[in-house]
C-alpha cells in the first residue's frame, strides 16, 4: 500500500489538472437549458473512471440526467464489495455577481480552489475514482471489489436514481455503500455523518387576475396573489421556528436522552458558526440546542419567492402571479410525500377562493440514520484516523443525500458518509470552494480505507 | 371654429403618424438605463410643440428628467389662461413576453393603437398640441392663453416637477389646469374624474444571513428573511383588506352621506367590471361597496416580490435577502409622508432581531378632491357633450396623479380631469392601449372646450 500511497502523493499535479476540467462543466441539473452540460458532464466521467482502470464503464440514460456506472470485481468472490456513490451535477451559480471569480472558471487562491461542484460533489467523489487508479497503476489490483454509481440528480431529488435502484438490484450488489459528500469538522477535524435530513421542496404558483393590473384602478377590489402568498407563508411557521401545518410533526421520532447527550458534546462554537453564516443572532425553536435544531430537528424555509415587478424602481401593479419554492427538511420517521399532501390540504384550507393555486413537488426524500457501530464505520475511523492523525467525531448533518435511506431500505446495505469537505466551503452559495489539502489526504483516506474495507468480510 | 375642427379631421393619417414616433420612444422613468430614451423623448416633444405653434418651448432640465415647457400667451389681457398637464414617461413594459406585439413598436389593431405609453399619457397629452395647432393654422390665434407642462416623472411620483411648482409661480400662473390622463366610462360615454387617491410606495429590503446559505447545513438556526418578509406582510393587511398599522385610518376624511349616494349612482357593471380584470371574485372591505373600494378607500398592495433562487426549478438556499415593493393608495386627508412613517415604525416594531431592515420611500403624493360645480367643470362638461352628445358621469379615480393636489394647494388653480382613455386599456399592463376614435373625439373636444374657456373669464 506505501507504494500506493506514493504514486497518489507523485500524482497531485496531474489530478488536480483533472479535477479542473470536471469543474470547467456548468452541469447545473434543475435548469434544463444546461442538459446539454450534465450530458457533457457524465461523458468526461465515464472517461476518467475508463483512464482510471474501471472496468465496464458506461453512461446509463434515464428519463432527465445520466448516471455514470463502472466496477472492477477482480478482487475474487471472497473479498468484500464496496458501492460508491457521489453525484456530477451541481446547484445554480446564480448570483453570478456575488462570485469574485466565474463559477465555471476554476480557480486556485491560497489554498483553495473554487467552482461551483468544487466540494459538492466533484471534487469529493473524484477522490475515489483516483485512489482506484493509485491501486491499479501500482499493485494491479484492487483489495476489493468496487462498483461506482454516479448520478446528475441529487441536487434535484434523484428521482430516477430512486426508481433504477429496486429495478438493478444484481448491478448494485455490495457489502457496503461509500459516500463523500458531506463535511469533515474543520481542517485535520475527521467526521463521520451517521444521520442525515431528507427533503420535501414545493413550487407553489399562485394566480389573482388574469393579467397585471393598475394598482390604482383595481386596488382595494381585487385580491393581490402575493400579499395573499404572505398570509400563506406567516400562517406554515410561527416565529420562533414552530411548523403550523396540522400533522406535520406526527411521525417525528422523539430524540432518545442517549442522542441528546451525545449531540450535547458535539464540539460546535456557536459563535463561529454564527460568523460563518454572517447573521445578526442564532434563531430557532427555543426548547432545542442549536445542533438539535440544525441536523435533528425539521424545518420549512422559503428558498425562492417572485411576483410583480422586480426591476429596478418600481410599478404599479396589482400582480397576476405570485410564486414561492418552499424546502422542508424531515427527519425520521417522516414521510416526504405524506407531508407533501399536508401541505397541500393545508394551503388550500387557508389560501381564499379569490385565487387559484397550482402547487408542484420538486423534490423529495427521506431523512437517514445510520448505525455508528458497524464493521465499515470502524474500518472508516481507522483510514480517517490514520491520515489525519485525529480522533473520528460522530455527527448529524442539516443536508440530504437522498439515496441514502434508500441504500439501506432497498438494498440492505450499511452506508459510510466520509466527508472531506469543511464547514467554510460555501456549498449551494457562491463562492464554492473545495480545501485542496483535504482533496489529496481524501485520496489517501479512500486507499486505506479500500485496504480496511478487505478485513471486514 | 368649425374650419379648425375641419382642419382636425382632415389631418387625421398625419397626427396619427406623429403619435407612432412619439410611442417609439421607450421613455420608462423608473430604469436609470433608460435615462437616454426619456431625455429624447422630451426633446422630441420639444419639437413637435414648436412645429404646432406654440412659443417660448424648451426642455427644463431637473435632477432626473426634463419638463417640456411652451406656451402661447397671444390671446390678450381679458382672456383666460390655461395650464396643460401631461406626462411624456411610461410605466415599465415587463413582462415582456406577454405582449403581443412589441411595446415601443406602436401597432394597429382594429380601432386601438397598441403600445406602452399609448392611453397612459403620450395619446392623451398630444390631443391638446394637436388642438393647438388647428387654432393656430385656421384661424391663427387660440380664444385663449396656454401654458403646457409636460413632466417625464408622473409614474414615479413628481418629486421633481413639485419642487419646481412652487419656486415658478410666475412662469405657471394661470386660470385653469387642464389635464387628460383618465379614461371614460366606455366608449362615447365621456367622465369628469373629481377625486384622486394619492400614494406611498415604499422598497424594503430585508437582509438574514450575509449570504445564501445551504437551507440543510444552517436550516432551524438561521432565520429565513424570506420567511420574515411573509410574516411582515400579513401583519401589514389582514385577509379582508383592512390595514393593520397602528394610525393608518386616523386621518382618513369619512365619506359623506351625500357622496356614498353619488358614488352609488355611479354605473359600474360589477360583472363587467370583474371580467375585465379576469379575477375570480370580487375582494375588499365587506363594509364598503365596490366603486367605494376602488376610489374613494384606502390600499396597501404588494406591487413586487423576489428573493433567493428564482430561476427554473429548485435550489436549496436560506437567502441571504428579501425584498418587497408596497404601494399605499391614500385618500384625502392622509399625509403620504406620515403614512411612509407609520410604516416604517410599525415594521420596524414587529421585525425580529435576526434580520435587518432598510426601508426607502419610492414615491409619494397625496389624494385630490376637486370641486365638481366650477365654471371650468361645466365647460368641460359642454364640451364633452357636444363632441360626444351624451351626458357626463362625475367620479373618483382609484389611480393617482401626484401634481394634481399641488395645483389647488400651492398655486390655488381648478383642475379638470378630462380623460379619453377607456377601462380596458390596459394601462400600467401588457398590452396597453388607447382608442383611435378617442384620440380625433379627444382633438375636437379640446377644441370645444378651450373655446368654451373663453366664455369663463
Amino acid at each position: 500500500m506505501s507504494e500506493t500511497l506514493r504514486y497518489a502523493n507523485q500524482q497531485r499535479r496531474a489530478h488536480l489538472s483533472e479535477l479542473i476540467e470536471f469543474l470547467r462543466i456548468p452541469s447545473v441539473s434543475t435548469q434544463p437549458g444546461r442538459d446539454p452540460d450534465t450530458a457533457s458532464a457524465a461523458a468526461w466521467l465515464a472517461r476518467a473512471m475508463s483512464a482510471a482502470g474501471l472496468e465496464n464503464v458506461r453512461a446509463i440514460p434515464t428519463r432527465r440526467h445520466p448516471l455514470v456506472y463502472g466496477d472492477w470485481l477482480n478482487a475474487g468472490s471472497t473479498a468484500p464489495t464496496v458501492l460508491i456513490y457521489g453525484h456530477y451535477d451541481v446547484q445554480p451559480a446564480e448570483p453570478l455577481e456575488l462570485w469574485e471569480t466565474p463559477p465555471f472558471e476554476p480557480t486556485i487562491r491560497g489554498d483553495y480552489i473554487y467552482a461551483r461542484g468544487s466540494a459538492d460533489d466533484k471534487g469529493q467523489l473524484y477522490i475515489h475514482v483516483k485512489a482506484v487508479e493509485a491501486y491499479l497503476r501500482t499493485a494491479g489490483r484492487l483489495p476489493v471489489n468496487v462498483k461506482f454509481i454516479i448520478e446528475g440528480e441529487e441536487e434535484i431529488g434523484s428521482a430516477n436514481l430512486h426508481e433504477f435502484i429496486p429495478q438493478n438490484r444484481e448491478l448494485l450488489a455490495a457489502d457496503s455503500v461509500l459516500i463523500s459528500d458531506s463535511a469533515m469538522l474543520g481542517p485535520g477535524k475527521p467526521a463521520l455523518v451517521y444521520g442525515l435530513r431528507g427533503n420535501c421542496h414545493l413550487l407553489i404558483d399562485i394566480t389573482g387576475p388574469s393579467r397585471d393590473l393598475h394598482s390604482g384602478t383595481y386596488g382595494g377590489g381585487i385580491n393581490n396573489p402575493l400579499n395573499v402568498l404572505g398570509h400563506l407563508i406567516a400562517r406554515l411557521k410561527d416565529e420562533r421556528g414552530h411548523i403550523l401545518i396540522p400533522g406535520f410533526y406526527d411521525r417525528v421520532r422523539p430524540l432518545t436522552v442517549e442522542e441528546r447527550e451525545l449531540l450535547g458534546t458535539f464540539p460546535l462554537d456557536e459563535e463561529k458558526w454564527l460568523g460563518e453564516a454572517g447573521a445578526p443572532i442564532l434563531w430557532g425553536e427555543p426548547e432545542y440546542s442549536l445542533v438539535e435544531r440544525i441536523s435533528a430537528r425539521p424545518t420549512l424555509d422559503v428558498t425562492g419567492m417572485y411576483g410583480g415587478y422586480i426591476g429596478e424602481g418600481t410599478k404599479t401593479v396589482l400582480p397576476s402571479h405570485a410564486h414561492a419554492k418552499i424546502s422542508m427538511r424531515l427527519v425520521p420517521d417522516q414521510e416526504p410525500g405524506e407531508i407533501a399532501e399536508l401541505f397541500e390540504k393545508f394551503a388550500r384550507s387557508i389560501l381564499p377562493p379569490s385565487v387559484s393555486v397550482k402547487m408542484r413537488v420538486a423534490g423529495m426524500s427521506r431523512a437517514a440514520l445510520l448505525d455508528r457501530d458497524t464493521p465499515t464505520m470502524r474500518a472508516a475511523a481507522a483510514a480517517y484516523e490514520a491520515t489525519f492523525n485525529h480522533p473520528v467525531v460522530f455527527m448529524r448533518e442539516g443536508g440530504s443525500i437522498p439515496v441514502v435511506n434508500q441504500f439501506k431500505s432497498d438494498l440492505q446495505l450499511p452506508t459510510v458518509l466520509m466527508g472531506f469537505g469543511l464547514p467554510g466551503d460555501h456549498i449551494h452559495s457562491p463562492n464554492e470552494r473545495f480545501y485542496l489539502p483535504n482533496f489529496y489526504s481524501g485520496i489517501e483516506t479512500s486507499i486505506r480505507y479500500l485496504n480496511l474495507l478487505r478485513q471486514t468480510s
